[in-house]
């Protein structure tokens, strides 16, 4: 059966979902959320998925919400992007500090400066999730050198989590030059057999909506 | 073999693994880490976490972090507060909800609100972050009603992890009078044989730096 994914181009979340099913070997097809005229924030959307947010996967009658719970389920499902034995501790550990210090913070960066209107983009909340972003890009960049995965011999969820929103082209005060580890990494994640611009694997991106 | 967590008081964080721990029964001590004094973003503590960050659980040669991993190590362990069976999905999924649009800004805004000083507290953050708060708080009282825990029938680290901050006494926005099923769950809870209030179970509080 086809797994079909709730998403949007614009979500770096979804992202790490649908990165990890089109690499994963695994039958998917994305389904566009209308995130932008308030489909997540919907009713019916709720019902769904009380949180509110995409990614949401469908998998005949099984629903999941949240892209760390559907990396797992790809990870049940194929036995792929875990990690081996006691690395599944540090995948986890990658995924969580992603949500909690860096998606988390970028997602709502990256909102703020693109996608409200220029009179209403708060500068004090910007600048101060800007240094709070240049915390963590240390901490990556820093946990990167000498490594060519977040953990262990290949890629795994974690690499998917925390290299999401780092391939948008819009501005959230991220730049690869500065940061030369996260740099090669991005570019190893990018070279892997099947490898799609967000852009490109989900539908809708801000063009659509010019 | 006790199992030691790098911990303080004013943790939230490092309070969903205390709590997991001290409802387990496993044998635990609690090491204060002084967060206050910078211990966490020394070059000593970096070489334990390169994330910088309480909790961190050593047991034995095994060093773990993210209160999220140590949960899930806790539940290897002992085989408590993972959900039965496919709720091991919705455990997770609300942990990673926590993790990404509830406690990481709790925790921002109790501490810009009283960790700080008074003349270097950011009105304009902290007024986004509690606009923001108010709808993570919603989503959590909406999922509560009808319910006695987050998923299934049993306390799980979905509870231990969205609940943490919520018992604190310092102001940072939340009234349990605002949220019914919030409140009579924080009740549930802290009901449970063996409970205690964060500033119980892990060393340091406000008032030793006064």
């Amino acid at each position: 059966m086809t797994l079909k994914l709730y998403c949007f181009g614009e979500s770096g979340n979804a992202y790490k979902a649908a990165l990890a099913l089109e690499l994963s070997g695994l039958d998917w097809e994305p389904v566009f959320v209308d995130f932008f005229n308030g489909e997540t924030r919907s009713e019916d959307y709720r019902k769904l998925n009380v949180q509110g947010e995409a990614p949401l996967l469908i998998d005949g009658d099984v629903t999941l919400s949240q892209s760390g719970v559907i990396q797992q389920y790809i990870t049940d499902k194929t036995g792929k992007f875990g990690g081996e034995g006691a690395d599944k501790y540090e995948v986890l550990r990658w995924v969580l500090w992603d949500n909690h210090k860096h998606s988390s913070q970028v997602g709502m960066t990256r909102f703020l400066m693109n996608f409200l209107p220029e009179d209403k983009r708060p500068a004090d909340v910007i600048g101060f999730m800007q240094g709070r972003l240049q915390t963590a890009w240390s901490t990556l960049n820093t946990h990167l050198e000498g490594r060519d995965w977040l953990v262990g011999d290949s890629v795994t969820n974690a690499d998917f989590s925390c290299c999401s929103y780092l391939y948008y082209p819009e501005s959230f005060g991220f730049d690869r030059a500065d940061w030369p580890h996260i740099d090669a990494w991005l570019s190893r994640i990018s070279d892997l057999p099947g490898w799609k611009h967000p852009y490109d694997l989900m539908p809708g991106n801000p063009s659509d909506r010019n």
